[in-house]
């Protein structure tokens, strides 16, 4: 087994001929130039990652990690916590946001138990349980480093697993009660963006209520003051294992040289980690959609990366992957099978002052 | 056959009945209230056009409209205008952007000439040509009036002939150097922006080559004059028939109520002309992309739709309409697949509080 921890420093980026290459061959296709515009980005930025021009994403499996997170006993979500295992169960069913967009999109979904509380007792809810949930961050650590270590690492082998086994990009998921809390605490604490700002209000949150959880989010960050230059130490005090999952994930793309998509704002949480421990991380990331929650905006900003849907989704689960996914495949559909001006024998320099009116 | 001027007193807009119906579904449907965002918006209007909560979208047509425009002689567009013919024959060739991207998302895209100056002589090339292009708009008219209604007429039947044939949703594309061209004059006579304010300069225009183009479009609406109230009068004077085939297209959707996808500035402008024929219409259509040509945002914002993608896209070929149509696929199956509260025996009181936190 190959240790994350092994393999951080030799993460490298984005193949720079690859990159140019593509950039190139984009130039040459029967279009004016640039005019697909971010399509053609996605296809240069993969190209990057893989070395190829031509790319293939007809293989995606959406990782969704599920776990409790023991900050519920200070109130900061009214729906009980044994929501987490029943909906990662309903996932596995095909009945759940994620489950049905992934169908629609052609992608797999895999539903991890990496620290619901309860034992699912459901075969298709994949036992890799770390922890029966995490402690209650607002009165400690809400878990031990080495706890966090170990879910970091389930994240990467399943990721590393779901690549071997032909999976040509991951999305990335979650399912668990409190974790737009755990989530923004992490973002607070390695961005140093305010509480306030951090935490979404969504569409029922009340005055009171976001109030609170402010108030507990504070409480964690003030309990544990959590080393905000060690990434780890932030996952431990303040985080949850599902982000800890998808941390290990971002890692495994990267060493692998292969894509992954990133959904809302928990799953940015993660990515986030991942890059202050391997900012090459970032070159292989894809964004999906714009979350409500508005720390993903702060995140997405910091790692250079737009969304590509704006759909005031905030659900989680990694539901945007499979939207995202569709995209993606547009920009290797254009690479793939469009012609070039070769193919029609055009002559491109009359295209340079004015190609935009085609 | 039935004439499109006759059907226009009779466009009825969305069905109240089945909106809330819809909205109704979504909120028990196993999530955060709203936490689906536009996709549930787009389920809902969905809905009001078809009558049913439950809807397909299995069978997409993009209608691409391939036509010259007289203008070019003004030396707004610096491709060769026999450019128009050739993509549109390579569209049927399967190697433009619009192709690659519907045929990866499993649309059929069928091409008509509705106005290419020189015949294509190539029968996947759908011959219902109204004109060998237009007149140069800076000179006088585009067109008459009574052609411009038959290039309507035209975008009319074969919009219906698609939904009578299958298509579920339909796509609007088309083909034409100079076609930014006459869609700024005409969104510049409905809306009353500045024309230097509805022309794009795109990667590649030249300072020089942007002016020559505003002044062209100012001169073309100086010698013509339309009366900016009636929106055919305009199509007529500064249009094109790419841009009056689309208006037939959109006339359909709403008389069959059918949903129909915009593309980019091209498609729009002729969304814009059919609301203001039938404001109805507003309510079957739906919004790709949001396009690099500033006029675009003008009539989105009119027209009250919100584009889903931000991909600085600016090639027409109804290219965002297969992007477009993957989304709403996903808004169709959220509604056909999820499980609701009722089957999970889960009680929606809870959610009220603090619905963002699941």
């Amino acid at each position: 087994m190959t240790r994350y921890q092994d393999i951080i420093p030799t993460i490298t980026g984005a193949n720079q001929e690859a990159l140019s290459a593509a950039r190139a061959y984009c130039d040459f296709l029967i279009k004016p130039f640039g005019s697909l515009g971010r399509l053609e980005d996605m296809a240069v930025k993969l190209a990057g990652i893989t070395g190829q021009t031509h790319n293939h994403l007809d293989n995606c499996t959406v990782l969704v990690f599920a776990a409790d997170n023991g900050v519920v006993a200070e109130g900061v979500a009214t729906v009980d916590p044994g929501f987490t295992r029943l909906q990662a169960i309903n996932m596995t069913r095909g009945i759940c946001g994620v489950s049905v967009l992934s169908a629609a999109a052609g992608a797999e979904v895999k539903v991890i138990d990496i620290g619901i509380s309860t034992p699912a007792g459901w075969p298709a809810v994949l036992d890799y349980n770390v922890a029966r949930g995490t402690a209650n961050m607002a009165q400690g650590p809400a878990m031990s480093r080495e706890v966090a270590e170990r879910a970091i690492q389930v994240g990467f082998d399943l990721a590393c697993e779901s690549y071997a086994a032909g999976a040509d990009i991951l999305g990335t998921g979650e399912m668990g009660i409190g974790n737009t809390s755990t989530s923004a605490a992490v973002v607070i604490a390695l961005t140093g963006i305010t509480p306030e700002s951090a935490v979404g209000r969504g569409a029922g949150l009340t005055d009171e209520a976001w109030e609170h959880k402010v108030e507990v989010i504070k409480q964690a960050l003030a309990v544990n003051q959590p080393d905000v230059t060690d990434p780890i130490a932030v996952l431990a005090a303040v985080g949850g294992l599902d982000i800890a999952g998808m941390v290990g994930c971002y890692l495994a793309a990267a060493w692998q040289r292969k894509p992954i998509i990133i959904d809302g704002v928990i799953s940015a949480a993660a990515a986030l980690i991942a890059y202050r421990l391997a900012p090459a991380t970032h070159d292989f990331m894809f964004p999906s959609h714009r979350s409500e929650e508005p720390a993903h905006s702060v995140i997405v900003d910091e790692l250079g990366l737009q969304p590509y849907l704006e759909l005031r989704m905030r659900l989680g689960e990694g539901s945007g992957c499979p939207l995202a996914l569709q995209i993606l495949r547009g920009a290797c559909a254009m690479m793939n099978g469009m012609g070039t001006f070769d193919d029609i024998n055009f002559d491109t320099t009359v295209l340079v002052d004015n190609r935009d009116d085609v």
